[in-house]
Formats: structure tokens, C-alpha cells, sequence
């Protein structure tokens, strides 16, 4: 396994809340090496995927004499979609993708009730939807079919979280590459189409 | 032809200019008639297209005491992709949209070269892939496909207009409807498929 050029290290010890920026810089990595990855797909022409832009309200823009217009009160919004959205071979393609420090589990916390709505909207257009999931602990990722994702949801409207067991089961692992670091459309092309052609 | 609900007069008198805040208003009508057509058609199960956020560029944030987030300074960024995404029986649909007052021709400056770079990359994917004008003199609304779009921009990289007589020529008309508003599927579906199943 490459970690370049996101190297990860390892989190063994215990830390302390100073050390809590290390974190947030690891929750950064894992959409960093999915950005790259969709760079990778770009650039050589395999498929168009990007990741949507931050939503925000603006409430408040100010124009500056000769100035480009400047934002001075915007508030972040909850995202109503998931952040990835694209097209691969003409099949449209849609995910979500979360990194968790936690060793057994998915806190399902992480999913808004709208986004599982959407999914279950984009899966009904036959579109290819799925989620990305990082256990920054083990290094691990997992593609998860939105479908398993919906069916656990629907247990118990998202209270619990998800075990790592869940995720085995009914996902597949994405083994970390130099280029494309998260090849997850290997995955897509292996288990996802079911035979679908365009 | 129904307006409802965003009614837009007629312009067949000269403004002043005290009345220019009419026509951004009128500016703003045909993107709300497209969302309220993607609306309908989220709604009625037809298909699943949104509109992208804004993409901002965020310098500086306040966390305010027991409040939310406070963007204080940020910036408007210039959008890479285009403006619509989405999914519609398994097909990637993809589109920009763009009104003029002009009555003869659409200013190419609408366009930037990377959003015509991004539609080339959706073409090549196989993705469904146009611009949706709008002539609000003529309460007119032409879907072009990104192909001849792209053509035309080819001949003198984006500096001239486009002809409405180009648009007519290559394009297909939209005729407004009260639900839904903007019913570009159906041309999507009549002459953009190609005979293409998924």
C-alpha cells in the first residue's frame, strides 16, 4: 500500500485535544485522494466527476470601488445531494464520502435524511450510487452500494451506527494505488453495472 | 402559453434606465422556471437534476460564540463545469443555461473556455450534454445540443455572437407550458438519445 501523496500515519497512540488539528487534517486526506483520484479519471480521459461546491447562504455582499464583489456574511448550508456527482461511459454517477477514526463502526450520523432520499431518487432513475467509506484507523476503504446503505437507514431511521462487519459484507474493498490513489470505479466496473450497457 | 407562476411581461417598449432592475428580475425568471421544471420533475419521478451551489471561494470564518459558522470574507469563483446535473433513465444529463435581451444573436462571452473544455470531456463520455437559451424578448427557449455549441465556438474561440438564425437551425424549440415550465426533456428524450438503452 502507497500512501503517496497523502501519507497517513498511523494513530496507535492516545491524543490529547491539542493534538485534535491532526485529525481534521486526516478528515481532509481521504477527499484529497478522491479529488485526485477524479483528477486521475480526468485527465486521462476515463470519466467526469467532481466533487459539487460547498452550498452556502449568502446573506450579505458588499461591492468595494473597483473591486471584485466581496462576500462579508454567508453561513454554511446542509447539503441537500451527495458531494460527488458525474459521468462515467454515460452512466451517471453519484456518491458520498465519509472517513471515520472509529475502529468498529460508521457513526450513521453522518448521513442527513435527504441525502438518503436522494439516493433512493437517484437509484430509481437507474443511476450508480454508492458511498466511500475510510476507516482512517486500518487504512481501509470501502465502496458500500447505496442500496445496503438505505436498507440499514431504514432500520432505525439513522440512530445507529453502521459495524465495520455491515460494511465487509455487503461492500467491496478499494485496495490504495499511487495512481489512481481510491480506484472506486474498478469496483463500479466490476460489481455496479449488473450488465447495463449505453 | 401559460406563465405561471413567474409571469413575465412583454418588451415591446423602450426602458429607462430606472427600470434596468426589471430585467434582472426577468434575468432571474427563466433559472427559476428551470428549477421549478426540475422541481416537477423530482417530484413526479421523471428524473433527479439539480442545480450546482455557487462555487465560493471562503478567505475567512468566525466561529461565534454558541453560534453557527459566520463566513466573513469570501469570493464568488468562476464555475468550471456547467450549471445542471443529473440523472434521467440511467442517462447523465448536463446543461448550461443562459438568457439574453439581445434579439438577433447570444453573446458568446456567456460562456467560458473551461465550461466548453468540461462539455467536450461529458461528450466524450457519453454523457447528455447542451445549453438551454433563452430570448426574453421573444419569451423564446431553444435547446441546443453541446455539440453545436461547441462547433460554433471552435470558429473563433468564443469571440462572436451566435446567430438566433444558428440556434433556430441547429437547436429545437421549447415551448413553455404551465407543468412543467421549461419541458426540455422531452426534446431530450425525442432527439438526444440516440437510440441509446440502459
Amino acid at each position: 500500500m502507497v500512501n503517496y501523496p497523502h501519507k497517513v500515519s498511523s494513530n496507535k497512540r492516545q491524543l490529547t485535544p491539542s493534538q485534535t488539528k491532526n485529525f481534521a487534517n486526516r478528515g481532509m486526506s481521504f477527499e484529497k485522494m478522491i479529488n485526485s483520484t477524479n483528477d486521475y479519471y480526468l485527465t486521462h480521459g476515463v470519466a467526469v466527476i467532481h466533487k459539487k461546491p460547498t452550498p452556502i447562504q449568502i446573506v450579505r455582499v458588499d461591492y468595494p470601488h473597483r473591486s471584485r464583489a466581496k462576500i462579508v456574511e454567508a453561513y454554511f448550508r446542509q447539503a441537500s445531494t451527495t458531494d460527488y456527482s458525474g459521468v462515467y461511459e454515460g452512466f451517471y454517477i453519484d456518491f458520498e464520502a465519509k472517513e471515520t477514526r472509529q475502529k468498529t463502526a460508521l457513526p450513521m450520523k453522518n448521513f442527513h435524511a435527504h441525502q438518503i432520499q436522494h439516493m433512493e431518487q437517484v437509484l430509481k432513475q437507474k443511476g450508480i450510487c454508492f458511498v466511500l467509506l475510510h476507516f482512517s484507523s486500518y487504512q481501509e476503504t470501502y465502496l458500500l452500494p447505496a442500496i445496503d446503505l438505505i436498507h440499514f437507514y431504514q432500520q432505525d431511521n439513522g440512530k445507529k451506527s453502521m459495524p465495520l462487519d455491515y460494511i465487509r459484507e455487503h461492500g467491496y474493498s478499494i485496495e490504495q494505488h499511487a495512481f489512481p490513489q481510491i480506484p472506486y470505479l474498478d469496483i463500479v466496473k466490476q460489481h455496479l453495472l449488473g450488465g447495463k450497457t449505453i
